[in-house]
């Protein structure tokens, strides 16, 4: 019988955020507020949030899913807000219902690995506009017209185009309006990836000219994993969010319904915080550069991407890292081991030649402790 | 600006469970165990089980993903075990890795309205088996036979079989080791959906003899939502876990990674105890036959589904509220109210003819105190 089973220990402890100061950007915008702490608590069991259900999840009204829902779509300029499990499957569900097998479409050149990952599964092919290649790697809506043009005079039919907001090698920020007008203009519509945006600065989908904006919970909207943000205009709900033909109140692409339990709960409880913290996203550059100037100041690091920043996720060129590393009795483990002692973590153990990092949500106090520990694990071999 | 905005406030506070005995099917097997609880607050934030992934989620060894998904494919006697959304998610999967649009499947009469809708997502033709539709609603391995050979007549080519292990309508428990003959007989792959199974009974997929089973954390296995579970044989991974062409490591049909944060550390955390817990299933039973038998001492009210309960969902026939609610003031919202007076809810609001309910999980003194009200409401008013 094989139920009589002895389970392994898994280790469900996680100090990690608690002890240390985490680089890591993936997860720098998923840090609950207190406010969701309490929600995930009110929100722990299973199909918690359907007490109040009549049939669909976007209508719940207590908790208000549908208030919620309807500030979402406020928040973002959208017509309509879904909740999705995550940025890639709101991408997916997007290709899905817009595409068949066989459809080209077209990406920018920076792309996450879910826009390629969602266009395989759906059987796409995909047309890639190349970065600037130079130190910026930098999309520009005139390589993505050339890319579309050229596109359109082999006689290929693109029936879809994404554009990702701010990509996660070099956290460039994108000229989405640019590109939008772009697709347009070639009558394409857009999805605009906005995975490492939507949650830290002001998006504004009509305004940026995009016919659907995709989000993360887990990555920038303060939110528990895994859940993200759909949002579209008017013109494409009759097939995105198509009902079933026996099933009238669900939507095909949702499976009927998306979040529930903790991730809906902890993003709803969020939300406030989150449409206050993206006032101040100016702030959260200037400290990106500040940061950036200070590792600068060390000879062998430098920044890569669009100078100066324009998103808190930077990489970083380090051949200083990657020379220590060399003679290091602990070769390339040095600079992890050395920052864990000071209670620096994110940058993934055995990397010296260049790594990415975020200082989003920290203190300028907790930045310059980031940035002189790196100054003095230099001094310390050097 | 769009971001300078008041959100409604959604009322995040969720006393239902906590304040009442809660009969609806959906909640009952939830419900997390203390381990789980303590789980969800270490694992709060947004990515939080990914600081020590190299690039697969169900290879992250902290917490113990991998050791986790070889525990649980023990568990329910599969070869390779995934978590996804949801049990909706799972089935959506293996027909989309598994048949093209336009393709025809077989599926029980029963069957959940999610399977319709993956189906209907996939752009799947359905062939329905039907139940007994006497008072058992039974769904038998002959009539299954029938319904597939009937169609194998017609010259239909079936590709994939699904059948519900438990319904959500009436609670019935199929034999499934039958059913799953029938479909191989036949060449076709089968599904068996345990989403009211997998975590309150024990589920070997290999005696079983089922190509694919899928289950749903948040219905049965003491999980937040969402999360589900796919399990499969050998046989079918190279299609329901293919790899991406361009991104080696990533599973396609999980568009690369699925759960991450509270809804998997939870899973993970409640293991031990769903294991524990489905060796008691017998216990369960019997009290929801006690239950039955206590509820039918009450005249107007019978138990339908297959007789005696194998399963805690339990459907009654109640045309005694029904003639009740006639009379009463408050018409059909008078039962909802007078349960509510008990602390007891689960059953909606405004429905008096029938209706479904679960004692899963509760003592037998909580059993007798249900079934006590429910006596108690219909002599008030009788």
């Amino acid at each position: 019988m094989v139920n009589y089973m002895e389970c392994q220990d898994y280790g469900l402890t996680r100090n990690t955020e608690r002890d240390n100061l985490n680089l890591n950007p993936l997860q720098r915008g998923g840090v609950l507020p207190i406010e969701a702490r309490k929600a995930l608590v009110e929100y722990s069991d299973g199909y918690s949030v359907c007490d109040y259900c009549a049939g669909r999840l976007d209508q719940i009204p207590n908790p208000s899913i549908t208030g919620f829902l309807d500030d979402l779509a406020k928040f973002i300029n959208v017509d309509h807000a879904r909740t999705t499990h995550g940025a890639r499957e709101s991408k997916f569900a997007i290709m899905h219902a817009l595409c068949n097998p066989g459809d080209t479409i077209i990406v920018d050149g920076n792309a996450h690995y879910t826009t390629h990952v969602a266009a395989e599964r759906n059987k796409l092919e995909m047309i890639e506009v190349p970065n600037s290649g130079d130190s910026e790697y930098k999309i520009t809506p005139e390589k993505y017209q050339q890319t579309l043009e050229d596109a359109i005079d082999k006689g290929i039919d693109v029936k879809l185009a994404l554009l990702t907001h701010v990509d996660g090698n070099y956290g460039n920020l994108t000229d989405a309006k640019g590109i939008g007008k772009v697709a347009h203009k070639a009558g394409i519509p857009i999805i605009l990836n906005c995975a490492y945006s939507m949650g830290r600065l002001p998006i504004d989908a009509k305004s940026l000219d995009m016919d659907f904006v995709v989000g993360s919970g887990h990555k920038s909207m303060a939110a528990s994993g895994p859940i993200g943000v759909l949002g579209l205009k008017e013109e494409y709900a009759d097939k995105v969010l198509e009902l079933s033909k026996r099933h009238k109140v669900k939507e095909l692409e949702m499976l009927g319904c998306t979040s529930r339990g903790a991730p809906i709960a902890t993003l709803m409880a969020s939300l406030p915080h989150v449409a206050e913290r993206v006032k101040h996203w100016d702030e959260e550059v200037q400290k990106t550069r500040n940061f950036v100037s200070q590792m600068e100041e060390i000879e062998g690091i430098t920044q890569v991407g669009i100078r100066p920043k324009e998103h808190d996720l930077t990489r970083f060129e380090t051949p200083i890292f990657d020379e220590i590393a060399e003679k290091h009795p602990r070769r390339g483990f040095f600079l992890y081991e050395e920052l864990k002692k000071r209670n620096i973590v994110g940058i993934k153990r055995g990397q010296t030649k260049w790594f990415k990092c975020s200082t989003y949500g920290f203190s300028q106090e907790q930045v310059n402790y980031i940035a002189d520990s790196f100054k003095e694990i230099v001094e310390k071999y050097i």
